[in-house]
């Protein structure tokens, strides 16, 4: 085994990334080219195989913790050092794409194949993580930063509709061993994720690279308005309570509180449902969602009391009753400094062009970022579309995605 | 027989009224007290069978045309005169009450019953009908005033799903006859319907009788607005094209269009379908329904133009694709003052209090009114709540209303 100085003349090796990316993709691959690979499913299931058996020729060691974490470990110079993290998930939404996450977990692989083809050790060693269930319950990197409520298992309702001790089995974890997944900080040394960007600043900016700020908190809130379901021949319009004339106001404020902040937060009602529905009734009854987003827990406090003053507002104007319920609510994990500087100097270097952004999707170094110092690497999305058949990141910018990565984790075990 | 001069001392029995109401409203009683009498269903035929038993009790002479409208004639002083016509429907909605149409012909029965019980003739026939499917089709009210498509049956949706010629024949109908159920302006010397307000308005000013000024026409559109469906994440503000937005913006016009005309129209949104309406999913598609309403056609005119031309500006200001099809276009029916008048001179006799109104729910006079002079009488509805078993109006009401109606029938016997 050599070490770190020569690392300079070492490169991945994209053709063999393209070609496990394709192989994945086999599995689960539907009519129309989505890939559908629910966590838990027999597809998974030989996907983590197929993963697992690539870590293993890449010199690996290779484990499975409580939480269905698929890990692999790739030793480094320096004994009981922390690790250089990476990793993803291999699974996919119903109708997914061939990218999302497994993009990261490949990457990862590949790095540590191409040490391996070149007897090299880095000082730290290295980990690449499969996380369990990404796209439904992140089970797998909230059991990691210990954030799972381990008292109520109901709460995790998996895509197959089994339970989540009865899944965790299937891919050789344990419910009630959940808490020896979680890590210490010390643990890692750093947590660095490639991913497609699942959005269109990157192909919009022409940047070939985004270096992520963090990963954004979330509030979603289910909204219901109550007013009077009434004949819309019969009832002039100012004895009406017209629910969807309320709901009007709301989705309207809820697009302006966004725009009123100068960080740029999302806030979106992607669901609506009129009650009764009818052409020729005044509507009685709105439920609506409301998923606001940002990167700072200030901006997210601020926007939530916006919009319940709006509500108020709103509903005096329009003679309805309206509710707000908590549905969900994620504090935001900001990408250490270090990290962003990190993959920055390794950009400059290797003159790829970059820009920093916020991540504004969840992924799995949202949750391992509070237990780590976290980066995150981005590659452009083709029309910014994901969770979709027409998923697309050309091979040449997963090849230089994971090259960053590669650099990265060189410039870390410098500095660490 | 006597002659008309003795008529003041005529009184219609509520009570014999009041008995109808509930014989009939046994037809089709739901276990929650709605009435599902749908029209031309088992309920419906044997509703009809019981009116016509009551027709011919009362003196009248019974037939069916080719709509399937049952006409009961009680004889007048004059021969081959025109007649004095009353009447409405029994059908009901899936989910109807007891008062909606039937009202209306029970109070012409009962005013024939009265008349006959004192061996009176008017000068002019009493025509009672009940008109064929109200509630779906109105087939029976447009044979009669001719506006039936007569080469597009299957635009004639029926309520339980059987074609317009099947239904039509299972009340002794003929679809290829219909030609033959037009009247001949002349034919009536009035058409008076008596009605249930179905809603607030009498309520609200505590008035006993509304004299109708016509009932309203409609426009009823239907509006596609596609934008592009996008995570709700990683999507900003700036770069959406949300249909959800857009819509919020075209429900509130629709609103402020109708408030910003003098003559009260209404408009509503009462349809609204996102999709794919998921809580992390930027809107893609918003399917809706736009109803207006209006005595005026220039009124209709003028919103119809506003709505075009609002929709192009929300279009550009949300960078979406909005485009608008005509479901239902229906002319407005003015009542005649004639009719108008005789109302308010019985109202001012009967000592009884009243405001004119337009009708802005849909009724056969707005097809009858076509061929003849119309008017119509509101009385009351508790709580202006129709097409529901909560459905309610006093049985002083209603034979105030019958009252009414048996009393402007005496003065438009006078002068015409």
């Amino acid at each position: 085994m050599v070490t770190s100085p020569t690392l300079h003349k070492l490169f991945v090796n994209g053709e063999r990334l393209h070609n496990k990316i394709n192989e994945l993709a086999k599995i689960g691959l539907q009519p129309n080219g989505a890939i559908r690979r629910l966590a838990f499913s027999p597809e998974d299931i030989q996907a983590r195989k197929l993963v697992q058996q690539w870590m293993l020729e890449a010199g690996m060691k290779v484990s499975t913790d409580a939480a269905g974490n698929l890990i692999g470990i790739y030793p480094g110079l320096i004994e009981n050092a922390p690790t250089l993290a990476t990793g993803s998930h291999i699974d996919t939404v119903p109708s997914g794409g061939r990218f999302d996450g497994v993009l990261g977990v490949l990457a990862g692989i590949e790095i540590v194949q191409t040490l391996r083809d070149n007897n090299t050790l880095l000082n730290y060693p290295i980990e690449v993580i499969v996380f369990a269930d990404e796209e439904s319950t992140m089970i797998g990197c909230q059991a990691m930063a210990g954030t799972v409520l381990l008292d109520a298992p109901e709460r995790y309702q998996t895509k197959i509709g089994e339970s989540i001790q009865t899944c965790l089995e299937k891919i050789g974890g344990n419910w009630q061993d959940l808490i020896t997944a979680k890590r210490s900080r010390g643990d890692m040394a750093a947590f660095v994720e490639l991913h497609v960007e699942q959005g269109m600043v990157l192909e919009r900016m022409s940047k070939e690279i985004g270096i992520v700020e963090g990963v954004v908190g979330m509030r979603r809130m289910a909204i219901t308005i109550t007013g009077q379901s009434n004949h819309a021949g019969t009832t002039p319009m100012n004895m009406r309570q017209d629910a969807l004339v309320a709901a009007a106001k709301l989705v309207l404020a809820v697009q302006e509180i966004a725009l009123g902040i100068p960080s740029q937060p999302v806030a979106t009602v992607g669901y609506l449902n009129v009650v009764p529905n009818a052409v020729n009734i005044v509507p009685g009854l709105v439920e609506l969602s409301v998923d606001m987003r940002d990167l700072s827990l200030g901006c997210l406090d601020e926007m939530q009391q916006q919009l319940e003053r709006v509500i108020i507002e709103i509903a005096g104007q329009t003679d309805t009753q309206i509710s707000m319920k908590p549905l969900l609510c994620v504090e935001p994990t900001p990408a250490a400094d270090t990290v962003q500087l990190a993959i920055e100097t390794v950009c400059q270097e290797m003159g790829l062009s970059y820009c920093h952004l916020p991540s504004r999707a969840g992924h799995d170094a949202l949750e391992v970022g509070r237990i780590t110092d976290m980066g995150m690497i981005f590659v452009p999305s083709q029309a910014g579309v994901s969770h979709s058949e027409n998923e697309y990141t050309t091979p040449e910018q997963c090849t230089q995605g994971a090259s960053v990565l590669f650099n990265t984790f060189i410039g870390l075990d410098k500095h660490k």
